[in-house]
């Protein structure tokens, strides 16, 4: 028996690994009996195109790259109803972007700012957002630490002059092929350092994709501190790129965030604050005990694997597709990502 | 007090509405009294930008297009935890798209076969599925009612000969700026009669968006029956366009399944039975009585408002935004619909 019909996406086990491992076996084993009764320069091809999850699952050791434990922000929420543990991790941008938000996070982080903080607001097919609920009401609002920056809005592009921060020169030339139609928000789109990313003549910026990671914020000029975030739950709103700061991406446990009751129309803040999301603990994953640490890897944008998985992503190939499309968007490749367990 | 950094999409209260209707409107009314010392030539206009919301709001009656009961598929789920009613809406496509499959579901509710099925796989940023759960095991699989069709693979295209279903010739024109710099997965998109298709010269087909109902099916060549389908509660995974069968969207009440707990990877099918949410009944809302038919209007395509609001959502200019894109992707641009309260 094989589950009908599971259109499915490349991280973990594509429908085309699923049916290899049960219905389709079958087939296939019975072709190759058949097959054997040829002679051997008659045997086609019969091994099914591998799926964008089969090309990640045998990507090489040295194709992935360590995240730094100081780049991951975990998010320790209070249990579920059930008693269940609720971990989201975080990784954060590297330099150049985003940094001076990133920077305010690092303090909030060390200041235990956010625990006894909540999710607030949970708005279908947009964001998940959490902070300070009465962040803007001044007599109840929950002090912010010392020193944190001011950053000002040119800081969402990065400017043409500071791009070097690409692992080789053939990034781009690797990752070209997967748009060829290009992109409705921009001239181009490229991986940089694992993270997806615009760019034109004059800069380049960090694009929203599901996931991803943002600082909500006041009115122009106003650009957020960092305490209140949100992370993308829906399609892709690339609208607000460039317009906010984008400073990571949850790359564990975002169903503890996308699965929460969405709040009323409009916003989705939740009217009673019984609804609320307790947070337990923000830290970063360096500042928390070395045995507790979670770990992460992703797989380089610069390897061979990648290259093979963006490319399959943009054309399926594996059984369950007739028709593969010949491009994709960006946020349609997201960037494999793996724990790493002792 | 005006809540902070609120990114918010078209359906509704924007962004912009929200800063409108609370704090920003502090600093509107300052200005215009001080504008309000010169003389009337050199007033400028400081009327802001209105958002997409704004603009759907202030649409004339005659620009909304009521859908046909019989176009309306009503799900009631089993009530949640707290006795709380889950009603899902899906608006079935109009001919020529994907008619084989829709005389199928329509045959399906009219049988009540739903009814005591479930949704019994909710994978994240990807889909939520239901029907029969046992589906693929002879043993245990409900029986499917007589008369169903088997629709061929080419039905997942119109192909270019039977596109006669726009609302007028200006359709195309009006909608072709939306996407500027065009399409990652086909040459050309468009709306038609509601719907967002993608086309190329051969033909047109309706596209993944969040929200839209497919068809799941079994390894190529099948199709699906309809008897089993699912919604997109992520990332438009356009990937699967031309490669199964898309027969509708969730209209009301998406958020009954896009919050449901995610299934275990890699597919997010519920391993446990008591996981399942149960299905109570589906019905075209033609066969509920007629005090208790849900309406619903789409903006249509070819009205001006439409036009304004499909620019308002690729080029923002509402005072969140200090930089409009200048483009979007169809997805990104989600026909208004609204309930129609007797």
């Amino acid at each position: 028996m094989h589950w009908k019909a599971r259109p499915n996406r490349s991280a973990g086990l594509s429908q085309a690994d699923w049916a290899w491992q049960t219905g389709a076996m079958t087939h296939l084993l019975l072709a190759a009996t058949a097959l054997a009764l040829l002679p051997a320069a008659q045997v086609p091809d019969i091994q099914p195109a591998p799926s964008p999850g089969q090309i990640v699952d045998a990507a090489k050791a040295n194709e992935w790259i360590a995240i730094a434990p100081t780049d991951l922000l975990v998010m320790d929420l209070a249990p579920d109803a059930a008693g269940e543990k609720r971990r989201v991790v975080i990784q954060l941008m590297p330099a150049p972007f985003s940094q001076g938000w990133i920077g305010n996070i690092r303090r909030l982080a060390a200041a235990h700012w956010w625990d006894g903080t909540s999710v607030y607001r949970v708005q279908d097919n947009y964001v998940a957002q959490w902070g300070d609920p009465d962040g803007e009401d001044p007599a109840k609002a929950k002090p912010l630490p010392a020193g944190l920056a001011t950053v000002p809005e040119s800081e969402y592009t990065v400017s043409a002059g500071e791009l070097v921060v690409h692992e080789r020169p053939s990034d781009e030339a690797r990752t070209a092929p997967h748009a060829p139609r290009g992109d409705a928000y921009a001239e181009f789109t490229r991986f940089v350092q694992g993270w997806p990313v615009a760019y034109d003549h004059e800069g380049e910026w960090p694009v929203h994709c599901y996931a991803m990671v943002g600082v909500a914020r006041d009115l122009s000029p106003n650009t957020g501190s960092g305490a209140e975030l949100y992370t993308v739950i829906g399609h892709a709103p690339r609208h607000l790129d460039r317009n906010i700061a984008l400073v990571g991406r949850v790359i564990a446990g975002i169903e503890h965030l996308s699965s929460l009751p969405r709040g009323p129309a409009p916003l989705g803040v939740y009217e009673d604050p019984a609804q609320r999301v307790p947070i337990a603990s923000v830290r970063l994953a360096s500042d928390l005990p070395e045995a507790g640490r979670p770990r992460f890897e992703y797989l380089s944008n610069s390897s061979d694997s990648f290259a093979r998985y963006a490319d399959a992503r943009a054309s399926r190939r594996d059984p369950f597709f007739i028709h593969p499309a010949g491009g994709a968007d960006i946020c349609n490749i997201p960037v494999p990502v793996r724990e790493v367990t002792p």
